[in-house]
């Protein structure tokens, strides 16, 4: 998506340890504007595929699924990090490691918002080494609903999140693939197919 | 707004200890349509003021300020709730106590994205004690910009979060006020005026 890589070229920043920071209008401030035509392309690329519910995790996969949400006139529902609360003790959980935040977090959906008769699209931001999508599918196959794809803003190709995901047959779709990247030399993207 | 308080009677749970549970369509399992009425809503009622920025606090408040942003034409800001390590070091910070969840976070704005020239409007699901709108005020007032005012999805009018940041001179507008709520008996609103 040429505007996405072109807006991550200008704003992004690029800092060592694989930092790719886009936090000026992807995930804390929000370019709405932009969000809108990330949630046409994501309609644009399941267009032929049945959607029920947009499962994301929180806090920055929230703001994609919902305006995104608009496009495919489904519900969301955002997996929670830690059990709050104010979940039901009903719930579906997985184990998810932040390759960001190098941090481990159980995240949790209540059972009665993920149904088996559920098709659904998984959205979120990043992908690097995959464990929030993979940790999101466990919590769809847990509720025997059926995983239909998987929807990401920006992957690191260069890390092997994407790889794996797609072998396991999951139908991916990255917006915009960072094929390499440095502070000192920029972002190189993987050629759009 | 009629629209959004016969959601809550209908879909809206009511427990002990004053927790209102609106997980089936609000801050679990989003309604993005309803977020949509509520966005016009919010629009409708700050429609005379100029806005340059939302701002909300994670996570349940970015949807519904990413659908009202885009009533606004303006960008969303949401405050973290604890220093990640993906936040530039040049931030401000407040102490906010959640009342939902028997915590204390400290909440955090990276300083390039809240300006003084910057005209705020908050945004928030729930208004139980106020702390969570007093802290972003708070950044508000850190950061030099001006504060328009803030609007709420759900007040629980019978704490007094709301009357105190009445009290402040903040001009608050709430789209549904609990008056009262009973496991048994259910769920007064006040009065719309």
């Amino acid at each position: 998506m040429k505007l996405l890589m072109d807006r991550i070229r200008t704003s992004g920043q690029v800092e060592k340890g694989n930092i790719l920071k886009v936090d000026s209008f992807l995930n804390h401030q929000i370019d709405v504007a932009l969000l809108e035509e990330i949630g046409k392309e994501l309609k644009r690329q399941f267009s032929d595929r049945e959607i029920t519910k947009i499962l994301t995790i929180e806090s920055s996969g929230i703001a994609i699924a919902c305006i995104a949400a608009r496009y495919f006139h489904c519900p969301v529902v955002f997996a929670k990090k830690s059990k709050s609360l104010n979940i039901a003790g009903d719930v579906y959980t997985a184990r998810v490691e932040s390759f960001t935040h190098k941090t481990t977090n159980d995240i949790v959906v209540s059972r009665k918002f993920l149904l088996p008769e559920d098709k659904i699209l998984i959205i979120d931001d990043f992908l690097a080494n995959g464990k929030a999508i993979l940790g999101l599918s466990d919590l769809v196959r847990q509720a025997g609903a059926t995983l239909v794809g998987a929807g990401v803003v920006i992957e690191k190709g260069f890390q092997d999140g994407g790889k794996r995901i797609r072998e396991l047959g999951i139908d991916l779709h990255s917006l915009a693939i960072v094929e390499s990247m440095d502070p000192d030399t920029g972002i190189v993207f993987r050629s759009e197919n």
